[in-house]
């Protein structure tokens, strides 16, 4: 059977001459843009808000693939993946408890539904200096103090690749009667070593939860931009999760980037054991030969809550910069990373990684390993010990949205509210959300990450001034 | 300089090696779909959601094109951008006022900042069976009764190319202090003729209106689901409308489209004056030649209110289906049209268009004119006369999201209130929307519509039943 992509070609080389949208009419000609494949909801092509033929078919092939109740594609990332399930899950005013280290998004839907979030704090792993685990133990004891609460958000795996333990969580709050959302955007590809043993990636959340989000794109062969949300329980109200896709999504759904999912499912399904063989064989090669690092390290958790396609290099034994490191391997190695912070860098790997591509990383973090010991002090860094601020919050973050601001200097800001977001990388934790009080607590610590060289994200001029409540 | 889509291009061709997101990691061969040019937001390439450097630059040159305040890109749609200008232009539980023609994602927006929408209905133009313009003096008419509106939306051209007069109605909105929005989706090319005399397409509504939302897609040479939100007037807050972008669009916005719209610019830059001349060339030729057609017609409405680069080929005259017409070019001809309804078929064109495209079309619906006259029963459609039929409003749409719904027989729901929209094409326009009330006029609107074999949208099983609230 031919998939959209195919079908898309085929029609494309047709002699059907094309009086609808788009305007470039296919009627371009250029080496990588695709044209030719790039049409409207014309007869035959089916209906991304309706479907009912060619792109059924392909939502039913992820939805047998994930074992779920239903699954839906979306051409507007995560970010409309997480919209959609809270605002579905949730009724205006609600209380809900959330994971504070979630995606903007999150914060974005209780944003809109005007919801009163509880936060609930992952652990800090003060050996690697990153986030860890949302603790099913603090999720119960939320609960118990907050029995209002139906619905809990919570981000596994985390960009550093931490997995909370969903099945116990999960139980925790369905024992409630409430409802499990798990934004799994950078665990799309846990499914695929599901049948190899032993496992290389932790267990999808969709077992589990109620509501899965994965982006396609992060770490599956599929284009930026393209997610997959999954029904997974009959306790979700399926028909207001189709009306919040429809409102959040374009009316005009792109064919080129739905094209590349029926692709990643297509390669998935057709070359999947064969990537996946070989990419465990790259990463188990690359773990084993960094392990010998003396100075910078490669993080490795062992269990079952660690996902091992994200390379976490790590320059805290010797407090060594991200940046450096970062810096270093795409300047000198012309290796792009996907992010620097505090004392790590980040290399995302999939399926679709090179034994070239791992093999020119682990050679350049053994020289880089090598080197590190002549570093002068502008590639280091001052620890400082993590402090988790409990927020304050005086309104809700919808409240604040309407309400005049004004652009104080930060430190004579104590005792106002904030208008908006403080986010401090690492742990990628808002330090402060509209609503939230300035404390001086607060402003204890921004000084001290500052001074250790990490950058707060979110105020203006040069990071000088923040926006708060008139 | 370069231009987003080659510094992608140049950058694919190198060798830096991606250890960073899309999973397919650039390392995929497809004939079409160009992995080699989809990354993620890595140094050099800006970041969508905080332009800095080449996507600001790209940004400059629309808003530059068009003299614009600011032009923001989205890749979410028009969709998205009529959320963000609503939603940034009003407070939750606010007046507005609405033409009744508008795009869903208009009544989504209703729907999502909980806004009581006053309606201004089109006229209906008896002789081409087609929404006509919002009258600016109903717009005043609207505004007298309610002087507490202050956001006015409306859709301008139509999809069938009616132009309202919005410079008349930016003088009444604007001297009561207010904001017009025009959703100007299928007018982004409106501009290409500016230099032209005479003006070929009608005037665009940048110099009007506070907030314009244009699909790039529709009628320019972009991909589907990209669209330029344009802010016109200093009255409008810079800051909400980038809040709402940032909430309604993909954190990890697609770099295939955001090329697609650099190319469309740089393609009207360096092609343009030859492309939109042999456009309307073409135009005029088809125009002339199919003045000629006896039975069935194509419309052409003279002065400056009427886009003619869409083709409505009206079955009306002898009362010929749309979908007659549609059928016959496509199945016959290979000529895919955009849509059909009632007794029209509607054929989207832009500047990419060949002569050989227009010659087909205008060839195949000489043949068509010459057969009409021995099409039976079937092909016809009964006319009935168009009924406006004025709402009544019982509840918001934002409150009937979470009440119960229960399914009833249309032809009992008298008296209930609706939990769903209902539509007529042709015009496009909602009947009823949730919320509001099922009078017996409705109902027998309804009726006399299915039997002269217009399908009336948006009821379940088989078109017999409507979702009303319990």
């Amino acid at each position: 059977m031919n998939n959209l992509y195919e079908k898309l070609l085929e029609y494309g080389k047709s002699d059907y001459y094309p009086f609808h949208m788009p305007g470039h009419k296919r009627n371009v000609k250029m080496d990588m843009l695709p044209y030719q494949i790039d049409i409207t909801e014309i007869d035959g092509f089916d209906n991304l808000h309706e479907p009912e033929e060619i792109i059924a078919e392909e939502l039913e092939k992820a939805r047998e693939l994930y074992g779920t109740r239903k699954s839906y594609f979306t051409v507007n990332g995560s970010t409309c993946g997480n919209l959609t399930a809270i605002c579905a899950l949730t009724v205006k005013n609600e209380k809900i408890l959330v994971a504070r280290n979630t995606h903007k998004s999150v914060y974005n839907s209780i944003y809109l539904n005007e919801l009163r979030p509880v936060y609930v704090f992952p652990e800090f792993l003060e050996e690697y200096g990153i986030s860890g685990q949302i603790k099913p133990e603090k999720i119960e004891e939320k609960l118990k103090e907050n029995p209002d609460i139906k619905t809990v958000v919570i981000t596994s795996p985390t960009y550093e690749g931490i997995v909370s333990d969903i099945e116990k969580i999960a139980e925790i709050v369905h024992d409630r009667g409430g409802y499990l959302i798990v934004d799994e955007a950078h665990g799309a590809h846990f499914f695929l070593s599901d049948k190899i043993n032993p496992r290389l990636f932790p267990e999808s959340a969709v077992k589990y939860a109620d509501i899965v989000i994965q982006s396609l794109h992060k770490t599956l062969p599929s284009f930026t931009q393209t997610a997959v949300i999954h029904v997974c329980s009959d306790r979700v109200d399926i028909d207001r999760v189709e009306r919040y896709l429809r409102i959040f999504e374009s009316s005009s759904p792109s064919y080129v980037l739905m094209s590349s999912i029926a692709n990643c499912y297509r390669i998935l399904e057709t070359r999947g054991c064969e990537l996946i063989r070989e990419y465990i064989d790259n990463l188990n090669r690359f773990y084993s030969e960094t392990r010998k690092l003396k100075n910078i390290q490669v993080i490795e958790i062992n269990g079952r809550f660690f996902d091992r396609s994200k390379i976490v290099i790590s320059g805290r034994k010797k407090n060594i910069k991200g940046s450096y490191i970062y810096n270093t391997l795409r300047d000198k190695y012309h290796l792009q990373l996907e992010m620097c912070s505090g004392d790590y860098a980040l290399a995302m790997t999939s399926v679709m990684d090179t034994k070239e591509g791992f093999d020119r990383l682990s050679q350049a973090l053994k020289e880089i390993d090598a080197m590190v010991c002549d570093c002068d002090e502008t590639c280091k860094i001052t620890r400082v010990q993590q402090r988790l601020i409990e927020p304050v919050i005086k309104k809700k973050i919808c409240e604040v949205m309407n309400l005049g601001k004004e652009k104080v200097e930060l430190f004579k800001a104590k005792g106002k509210i904030s208008a908006e977001y403080l986010y401090l990388y690492p742990p990628g934790i808002p330090l402060l959300t509209p609503g939230e009080l300035i404390t001086k607590e607060l402003l204890e610590v921004v000084e001290l990450y500052r001074k250790s060289g990490l950058t707060v994200h979110g105020m203006a001029d040069n990071d000088k001034y923040l926006y708060v409540i008139e």
